[in-house]
């Protein structure tokens, strides 16, 4: 019997539409699933007829495939990927490939890369988008890790990727986490665009009294100009969706969230780096709120506000709102990739920005045209270090702001949260700022800590302290930092 | 030579102000430094003339110390405190206390407290706030760990704590890092009052145009009130204080800040916790955008934002700039006590919610009247979930709202940066918001990724998919969250 191209271990949706996805384009695919059951299920169901081996056992699974091997994890991140590779890893030969298509911390990837690679085997962390559709008809795939598996997965890869134009989504990213990284920054992105679609429909509703279909269409209208994405287009959908008994069914549905995952490690990343990632940051914050349902509930009784009541131009409006998700979603894409460049600084990655921005295009759930003008922006200067600054960003924003503006004024006054509009507005209100009150932060901290300033009339890296109170003593705080 | 009562370990400006601290209150106080010079240093200078034992080793300043020995360390965070415990613990007797008074993860603490008392002896992670003033005069202690050292330190370290109205603000805060966490969240939330006095003199200025004295006057008029507090208090001084030649030394002073430590943890901590701290988030990240202030410059030619311009009333804007801060310092203070109480239940502390206020309400850098309501909310009801409902703090919102979200507005139309206010207002609307717009993200999560969703019509626990396109299949995402 023929030996299969690759093998997927793991067999939930994800693993099962890869495996099909791969079928669909010729390649012949092993399966294997800790559980047997699992392995018989999907051959005799969704993958009969289809070109598959199905593996009871790993070494059969391992023996199975053409070498060089490629393996690809389809399984829960975290410590069953360890264990997994210590039962594959034995059965390897060198040069086999192991794949993570998991959404595994960065970090572990670095670690994992090291380690597989010292085993004589090559260990690549892939990041793939797209959620079960994608994975089925053409994820976006960011693969990175040992650069010399690349030229025997790249005619896979790219086969089942999504393809804009071309250009398949899925191309070589860097070497060990940088995969999983880029992947990691997508998500926090996805978690800001889901936040401000959200707080866009939320301030529809409860300011401008519009019903789930007449939102649904204002979203459908959007996405034929700028703002065209598939999650834009979705929330479209969604909000037409009725429930058995014709009600909306987004009314139907309990409002809350959960996180757990790629969102909020990008924000510490964000924290480690120094790099203002704050709009991501409420949207995580959000679901946390979202999440004490109960809690909330209780406050609303006690805690009242505004009563919204819009009295301007209702179309005017909803053009602000478009401008104004506009400016809140390039500022959110233009904090994460100040984060990418930062990572990359730190981890020796040399990443390709506007490269980044194709593997988003299609696939994924972030996907959109958007997108194509943040490779632009790259290509006029692959340098760019804040995409706020770009000439084509800028001049939006010029168009924009004063739609974020209007938004954010309104949803102050009648008390509808958008903590994602906000954190927008003032990250670009801040990053243009020459001056901010950080040099009354830093005479606080000298006041009652010593921990010296610089000042505006003398060289940068030049400390000065004064003694504010005239009782201090002359010790400096040397180790002693806030 | 009769032996010291306490040893400290470290003499940096924190190290000596907290030996002459002990020393006022009659101590006999040991000290020892890595480096001789400086042991030296401070017995013929600060410390000449006092009942100090300067050690030029570590066995001899182990031995300088009554048994059962209190050691309390000052010294840089991280691994030298383990190498010094790794130089200490070998010279110990059953029973000894060694006191980490440093900026300690609480992680760290409770490890070592761990590693510690395994060896028979005592471990102490000791919160120190009030920089260098504070350790001089009496700062705020936070201390946990092992409980069988407090007796024998409690009448030290209460009697070099600072007062108020005779109870010390120092008291035991829980086991092994409760007293670093507690430190942490004093810290984040130290961040954000910062934060948010520096937006409220940015608005001054970019929008009243306000010079520095009246802007000082106005920050010292305010402390007379509800704001009452430390931080307002030097800001006041620092505004008034001219640099040699009469300007505003504030105007002197460049506007970078750093951050590193404490802040940035207590926002990580509440990633996992999954307890929205976004106002600290915001401040954090505030102080992360100062730090690029080349890129801010350069951006600021390029992105143009309004003219600032106030045509209101002055005296009623400033009457709501002060009820915007009272705000959203409430607003943060919440947020920092539901992080408190998420990391209790994480880490099974027994914590006292009231009585961290008062370890707070003097000596440290956040001390204000503020604390004391906060200490009678908890009086009213210890088991207060979030401080914005308590009865007084829901009235004094009821009050304030209006101003923050006219200061909000302000910010808003007027392109000045405010995003810790922001954060504030978008935290309390979404606190008091019965729905959020958490249902449409749920079927966003359903439509791509098919990971269900509750209904409001059905008990909690029950999940529901739809099947929005009519093309998904009917394997479940059990093991893949976004």
């Amino acid at each position: 019997m023929d030996k299969a191209d690759i093998g997927i271990i793991g067999l939930a949706v994800m693993g099962e539409n890869l495996a099909l996805n791969l079928l669909n384009k010729g390649f012949r695919v092993a399966v294997y699933n800790r559980n047997p059951a699992k392995v018989r299920a999907f051959l005799s169901g969704r993958g009969s007829g289809l070109d598959l081996l199905g593996a009871e056992s790993l070494p059969e699974f391992v023996q199975s495939l053409a070498p060089p091997r490629r393996i690809m994890l389809m399984i829960r991140a975290g410590s069953p990927v360890d264990e997994m590779l210590e039962g594959l890893l034995p059965l390897l030969s060198p040069g086999d490939i192991v794949i993570d298509g998991g959404n595994s911390n960065f970090r572990d990837t670095i670690r994992r890369a090291k380690y597989v690679e010292e085993k004589g085997f090559n260990f690549v962390g892939c990041g793939v988008s797209g959620g079960e559709e994608g994975a089925l008809n053409g994820p976006s795939l960011m693969p990175g890790g040992s650069a010399a598996a690349w030229p025997r997965l790249k005619p896979l890869l790219q086969a089942i990727a999504a393809n804009v134009d071309g250009v398949p989504c899925c191309d070589w990213v860097g070497a060990d986490g940088a995969g999983h990284f880029v992947k990691m920054v997508h998500n926090g992105i996805e978690y800001g665009d889901m936040q401000l679609i959200g707080e866009a429909y939320q301030i529809m509703r409860a300011l401008l009294h519009m019903h789930p279909d007449e939102i649904g269409e204002t979203f459908e209208q959007w996405n034929g100009g700028e703002l065209d994405s598939y999650l834009i287009e979705i929330t479209a959908r969604i909000l037409k969706t009725k429930d058995e008994d014709g009600t909306p069914l987004i009314d139907r549905i309990l409002d809350t969230a959960g996180q757990k995952g790629t969102g909020k490690w990008a924000v510490v990343e964000a924290l480690n780096e120094g790099v203002p990632l704050t709009l991501i940051g409420e949207a995580v914050f959000a679901r946390c709120l979202s999440a004490i349902k109960d809690e909330r509930v209780r406050a609303s009784a006690v805690l009242k506000g505004p009563s919204p009541a819009f009295a301007g131009d209702r179309e005017a409006f909803l053009n602000d709102l478009e401008r104004a998700l506009y400016a809140a979603k390039l500022t959110s894409y233009a904090q994460g990739y100040a984060l990418l460049r930062a990572a990359a600084a730190t981890h020796g990655w040399e990443l390709n920005y506007g490269g980044i921005a194709l593997l988003w295009r299609g696939g994924c759930i972030i996907r959109s045209a958007f997108l194509g003008r943040i490779k632009e922006a790259f290509d006029r200067d692959p340098a760019l270090h804040n995409l706020l600054i770009d000439p084509y960003f800028a001049g939006k924003l010029e168009a924009c702001q004063g739609g974020l503006r209007s938004v954010a004024v309104a949803a102050a006054a009648n008390g509808i949260p958008a903590p994602a509009m906000f954190s927008a507005l003032s990250y670009f209100d801040g990053y243009r700022a020459e001056r901010l009150p950080a040099d009354l932060l830093q005479a606080q901290r000298d006041y009652f800590g010593a921990h010296t300033y610089e000042r505006v009339d003398k060289p940068r890296g030049e400390f000065f302290h004064t003694n504010w109170t005239g009782e201090g003593g002359t010790t400096a705080a040397s180790t002693y930092t806030v």
